[in-house]
């Protein structure tokens, strides 16, 4: 039953809530007719609270990846330079996408476990004065656990007339995002994060000044124009035939996210980041990023201790133990760490699970652990926090 | 979310896992085609691997308080004397239900926490010789965590001739109970408890000897009566219209059940027993079971701490740390003791968050704990399991 019951801490896909699978048992319907309307226009009220915008959102049938291509190809004309900020693999993937897509790519990287700076982005782009049309970046990066200073890079970007898109898969709905507030031109996320959905959704937004920009933007694109979404959105269509019971689940889903409050999410997951942390750290672990202040809240990555193999202890932790790790991604970070996701539907409760596998694997493979150190620590930040709002 | 997805801990209802959830979603077939005689043999089947039994196993509409009716009006003639076995609210109960049947109740007593004795009931029934025509005991004592001794109990109810009557709701599927093997002859059980379903439906067995006093049994009955199912049977049929759905979701449990393997479940159950004990003793709380060779498996009533309110600690399990125990049953346990449900769709990772939640609230209520050492005994017992089965 411990292997029926698993408790998945992978960084996405998340477990999902039993309303958002009763949701999608709905009957199909016609995606042209009144009752689809009704349902797309309720989402995306919905999601313009969470995204923290007056600007519509779209939803597009896709994975997270998806959002690289839909932001470029309809914001940026084809062939421009752009400037991508690289901390982990997910960046460098955005990298890929791009060249792909036929842009100039310039990168600004960091070594992994650490978040980009500023300044940095702003001797970038002062250098090359008016040449970069956009900067891509992640606001989470899954595979080193780390934020970006997404807030205080915007404000540098706008400063020099370019574009700021951001990749917010793994952090809209739990980290705090304000796309307007602080002037984002593009949003995307996907629905397995912290939007507790199966796989399968992308859901876009973008500022005014990137639709103005979009007037001019020629790369080739078909399934990803989101001129069809706007265009078709009065009417409660979508230009493509939707998800729809993704679509259903996404529904119910928001409506918790709402029902929690985004502020009180947001709170339950930075109370989760740090509890990861603290548990980790009491066992005598060495978390990647070294900087609490860009830690990320929704994925905690972990160095491997010296003489436990990778592999063989994250089968432990599934195996003995129930609890799926997420390994490190590329060849770098492969063997290096180990990541424990905490996001989504997900509360407290499940990082001590996660923490307890995380010991007890270390205990079983012959590490020198304290057995209980890391769940004590999680439960005396949580017993604070309690405390604190009595 | 932490109060959406809350850690149900009370010893009955139980999670129940997706696959049960989705199969109850399955559509409403006609109980008198072929479709639900597939359904019902199916089920029934794999009930008498689960109950040990070459009987044939009958399911009912009804929660397992029906249990108790159900094995009276079929198996034992009106008005007869029965000795009732008391070691808890739910021995308590069935007496009730036996004299509001007309029986002539005898009844043997034990205090609250511990079990009965095999040299009591035989002494018992020896003075009685010949006049008791039923013993009728549980397995498992839900309200304080304190199984009998079935086995070595049924041996001396057969030397003095009468029918041994087990109630089996909270054991069966959890704890060892091998009906045949141990010579017993009703055994009943809810689907609401180790069988991981809603609750809703009641199962039962009988022994050959059980039916030979059928014949004589001369109680007044309806639907209660079993002879019906019992001859509806071989078509597949039950006499009066079967909770369809229920029944769906009691083939998914049973399949997970048999996948896991009867003597797997039981060995997890086991373990997880051991480990809520160990972890509460650890934090400093005395277990209203002493004798652990008694204790349940299934379910822990823990003594609620000095000072310590008992409603006021189950609230702030709940409100502040997602963890639903539960009270004490009756006026005599209500502010003594709480406990904590461990069976059915349940890990060992289940019971460290249950053990966290204890400690926590304690904790945030001003008791002095030390934060961390239920949890980390627990670990521990757990850890010491898997290094031996490596």
């Amino acid at each position: 039953m411990l292997n029926e019951k698993i408790a998945l801490h992978t960084p996405g896909p998340t477990p999902i809530p039993p309303q958002v699978s009763a949701a999608m048992t709905q009957p199909m319907i016609n995606h042209r007719g009144e009752g689809f309307s009704r349902l797309y226009r309720d989402i995306t009220a919905k999601l313009q609270t969470v995204f923290q915008t007056k600007e519509q959102v779209y939803v597009l049938a896709g994975s997270g990846s998806a959002g690289w291509e839909t932001a470029m190809v309809n914001f940026v004309p084809a062939g421009a330079k752009v400037l991508n900020i690289v901390i982990g693999d997910f960046g460098e993937r955005w990298v890929k996408a791009n060249r792909a897509l036929g842009y100039q790519v310039e990168r600004l990287d960091y070594a992994i476990g650490t978040a980009s700076r500023p300044e940095d982005v702003d001797t970038f782009l002062s250098k090359q004065e008016g040449a970069i049309q956009a900067v891509c970046l992640q606001h989470n990066e899954t595979s080193t656990g780390v934020s970006n200073p997404v807030h205080e890079i915007a404000q540098v970007v706008a400063k020099h007339g370019a574009l700021v898109l951001v990749d917010a898969v793994s952090s809209l709905g739990a980290l705090p995002l304000p796309m307007d507030e602080w002037g984002l031109d593009v949003v995307f996320t996907g629905s397995q994060k912290a939007l507790m959905c199966p796989p399968g959704l992308m859901m876009i937004a973008a500022s005014q000044k990137a639709w103005a920009r979009a007037e001019k933007a020629n790369a080739p694109r078909f399934f990803f124009d989101l001129k069809g979404h706007r265009d078709g959105f009065a009417k409660g269509q979508t230009p493509q035939t939707p998800a729809i019971s993704l679509l259903y689940g996404l529904q119910a889903a928001l409506q918790m996210v709402l029902e929690e409050g985004i502020e009180q999410g947001q709170e339950r997951h930075r109370l989760m980041g740090e509890m990861a942390r603290a548990g980790a750290q009491a066992t005598g672990l060495e978390l990647l990023c070294q900087d609490e202040g860009f830690a990320s809240n929704t994925v905690t990555a972990v160095k491997i201790p010296q003489g436990v193999e990778a592999s063989t202890f994250r089968k432990a932790a599934q195996k003995s133990f129930g609890v799926v790790l997420a390994g490190g991604q590329g060849k770098i970070m492969k063997d290096m760490i180990f990541r424990i996701g905490h996001m989504g539907y997900v509360t407290p409760n499940d990082v001590l699970v996660a923490l307890a596998a995380v010991e007890n694997s270390l205990a079983l493979l012959g590490y020198p652990v304290q057995v209980g150190n890391a769940v004590a620590a999680a439960q005396r930040v949580w017993l604070l926090q309690v405390s604190a709002n009595k």
